[in-house]
């Protein structure tokens, strides 16, 4: 089965991000707005067991902090996906970090993490430019507490569930 | 906000609910194939910290149980929705008392219990017949084991975000 690691920000936050990806993100119906923190890995029902112990281990370990939205950013030259760009603090850096750095959680190591929420994704070129030029005018910064993350799992349709919520500092 | 606790099946059994969802349910984007078990309420800040704490303790004094998918069904005439039936165990029946119970969750007392999970709503009559009639036909009954249940809630698209997820048993 297909596992992936995600933030579902506030219900405001996620509303500004649906007022966009509604119109510009085809996987708006597929998943929540969210901050993926691990993208998607395979995982056996045995593995999962093992990996939500892990969860727990560095959720408790982890402490509650502060999301920071800085602005709207994109991908472009690498792709045509346009997000809220994310504040890295270490606490999203050393989340990230223990994420990838376990065994049965296949490293992303090639590449560095952006913390971002999409906006929009799969654009063409002229549509890019557009709502790029467009929302960049605007003013999205927003501060908010994050004290929990979840493990969801993909459905044969693309969709995500939640398998389970991790508290952060949750002893 | 509005708030709503329910069950995910397993995978196999929301792909097959989403088979049919996606044609019969207006509501297929919107949230993954579930059991309600405590239908929408609204919740202030506030309140939805009492009602976690609340669902802690439930969750801890419940046990995790077998579903027991029996066969399609239909609200007719109440309304056109189409469901697999869901036994009516004593630990499922006890799980909707315990959360209607509770002052802050406004009770639901009007209604009987009938576990389902919705494969199709919103059906115009000569729909509902056609479908249902077809649905009857085939074998949908399934057993799991269920040990788990999760507050959502509900952004402004109309759509479900897992808040927080409640282990059963787990002390």
């Amino acid at each position: 089965m297909k596992y992936g690691v995600a933030i579902f920000p506030s219900k405001e936050l996620q509303d500004k991000a649906n007022s966009y990806r509604k119109r510009y993100d085809p996987h708006y119906a597929l998943i929540p707005p969210h901050l993926t923190i691990k993208g998607p890995f395979e995982a056996t029902d045995t593995e999962i067991k093992t990996i939500v112990e892990m969860l727990e281990q560095i959720a408790s370990n982890s402490n509650p902090f502060t999301l920071k939205v800085l602005k709207v950013s994109s991908f472009q030259p690498v792709n045509n996906t346009i997000y809220f760009k994310v504040e890295l603090t270490p606490e999203l850096e050393q989340l990230n970090e223990a994420l990838n750095s376990k065994v049965l959680l296949e490293a992303d190591a090639e590449y560095s993490f952006v913390p971002h929420i999409t906006i929009g994704q799969q654009l063409s070129d002229d549509e890019h430019s557009d709502v790029f030029s467009q929302l960049t005018m605007s003013n999205v910064t927003q501060e908010e507490k994050v004290n929990r993350f979840h493990l969801l799992y993909q459905l044969e349709n693309g969709s995500w569930t939640v398998y389970e919520t991790f508290i952060l500092g949750d002893e």
